[in-house]
């Protein structure tokens, strides 16, 4: 496929930021996306061209195309995070030329050309050539969830605690995250908002599952917290269900935001347990991570994420694969399933 | 004066914490604290028994009284967080003895026998020798302000940005902690309610000094942030000014909160700030401080603010010195007058 060629896309209908937020649900296609047919793209010296297998649909896309991601829109461009498929161009630099004709799982990072497209383009650097025992729905998403999961539980790891908390705890980032931890002693807290996503975590290696909607949550979770003693709080929600868990901590606890589904305001419960409690309020973004580890534990997390994918630890749970011309009637009621990914498929 | 021999003191009226919040302002004694007689405690072997000549009122001391400050009070006990005097007994360990007769700053930690009081009791470890130089009214004020100011400056200094916020900058603490910035070429951003302090402000090290109250606050913050790029911001306050701050200051800003004057809810801005521009909300206590740096971090700063009260870069401007058996009717009044502090002398 030479550049320049028509390819089919879904591509971005608004350019920046939403001016309102409108919540973590994808609703409808239409306002945020349109398919359409764009120019391939040429790679950078530094790129490569791939052509797509399978495109991932992760929370952050949501949000991102939605307009409440921390990355502006670009109006007119394919969107989508990540995906897998084949390397049929490659820039000049040496990296990128070792990637073509090779299967990679790739991340598109800020090169404007996402993985929602028959063709998408990445930053060699941000592609992970795959070994057979991988599957492309697990290739597809070997790099937004898992490396996010074992950067976090590196977190945990540090800060020494068996147990720690999570918030929107039936995501596929959270399980991943709760089989590591479990194999490794640790005790994850998962918090969730439905009683019959109980087994299906502790399954995935919850030590505790807390439904947030019970009426005696407000008292199983002081009890919870006081017997656990977790320090990291790992949210994805914020709002007042999170305050109220980092409320419920004990000293030195580190609330660490990743995501935002929930759009209310978000308060410091008590500002006293700041200074006299020594707790804090952070947050975790897997771009800067990247970017601040060195390439070595960027390296050794990729290589462990593909390994548990190879030998079946890890394994994502697919709710459907849609084909790119059926994506904008299908994808909404598809992603409204719980428990499982929805893909793409160019 | 032997150990239980009547003393007069300010007592404590009530145990623990308040079950609501009232304000920082100590609208009247009566409420909190009462002038009342108590035995003069003897010293256990690591502390020593202090005859009081001055005791400061900190808003700390406020805040503890009205039962808002991180640690519980007990009823019948005197109040008082710091002040000095001369030690008149001993308890039987070397640290402690070598103190007798010595004039002291001192800081009553959690031994229960506050400054507010004929006789006080402290820690060996927490008392400061002073030379001849240092006024008893810079001495009374010697540990909670001047420590924490060059704690939290200390902050600053390893962080590199030349600009950083206070709130609440008319304090003693940040007027401190201005003059040692000024002189070390750091550029503070004052934030106040009130024009009139504007002055006062730039002579005592302010680079900038804004008016919280003004109608184009929130312009002129904006332009200030962007145009000075401060990474910490030292908080007094909490509330809506102080969320309005942390949102405009820029990626990888620190929101360090060492009191919480406005008891109105604390929002966090915007999440994804935590999230994309990886800033952080934390704390500050001196007690924290005190244990978690090493001895000699403490001991030079112990050494570098009785220097600087001594050669007269530092001078505590004093409101008033109020008699023990006046200060039930006129310690309120006093500490309403803005730009001092103001001491009981039992």
């Amino acid at each position: 496929m030479a550049a320049g060629s028509p390819m089919r896309a879904l591509l971005l209908r608004n350019d920046g930021y939403a001016s309102e937020p409108s919540g973590s649900v994808l609703e409808a296609m239409e306002p945020y996306v349109e398919a359409g047919e764009i120019a391939v793209p040429a790679p950078k010296p530094s790129q490569v061209l791939i052509k797509v297998r399978r495109a991932s649909i992760n929370p952050s896309d949501v949000m991102f195309v939605k307009g409440m991601y921390g990355q502006p829109r670009m109006q007119g461009q394919p969107a989508g995070f990540e995906g897998v498929g084949e390397v049929v161009e490659a820039g000049s630099e040496p990296q990128a030329r070792e990637l073509k004709g090779k299967r990679v799982a790739f991340a598109v990072g800020l090169t404007g050309w996402g993985s929602w497209a028959e063709y998408a383009v990445a930053e060699a650097a941000a592609c992970i050539p795959l070994i057979d025992g991988v599957r492309d729905e697990d290739g597809a998403a070997m790099i937004v969830n898992p490396i996010t999961a074992l950067a976090m539980f590196g977190i945990v790891r540090e800060e020494g605690e068996k147990a720690f908390v999570l918030t929107a705890a039936a995501s596929q980032l959270c399980k991943l995250m709760m089989g590591v931890a479990k194999e490794e002693g640790y005790r994850p807290i998962a918090i969730v908002r439905r009683d019959d996503q109980a087994d299906i975590l502790k399954q995935a290696g919850a030590a505790v599952v807390l439904n947030a909607e019970a009426p005696d949550f407000q008292r199983t979770l002081k009890e919870t917290m006081k017997a656990e003693q977790p320090r990291i709080f790992l949210d994805a929600v914020t709002g007042k269900l999170a305050s109220a868990i980092f409320h419920a901590m004990g000293k030195r606890s580190r609330w660490i935001v990743y995501g935002r589904l929930a759009q209310e305001p978000t308060q410091i419960p008590e500002p006293g347990q700041l200074i006299f409690q020594h707790k804090k309020i952070e947050g975790f973004w897997l771009t800067d991570w990247m970017r601040s580890v060195g390439r070595e534990k960027r390296a050794e997390a990729v290589a462990e994420a593909q390994k548990r994918f190879a030998d079946g630890r890890w394994s994502t749970d697919v709710t459907a694969v849609i084909p790119l011309d059926e994506a904008m009637a299908r994808v909404p009621a598809e992603l409204a399933k719980p428990n499982g990914k929805v893909f793409i498929s160019p």
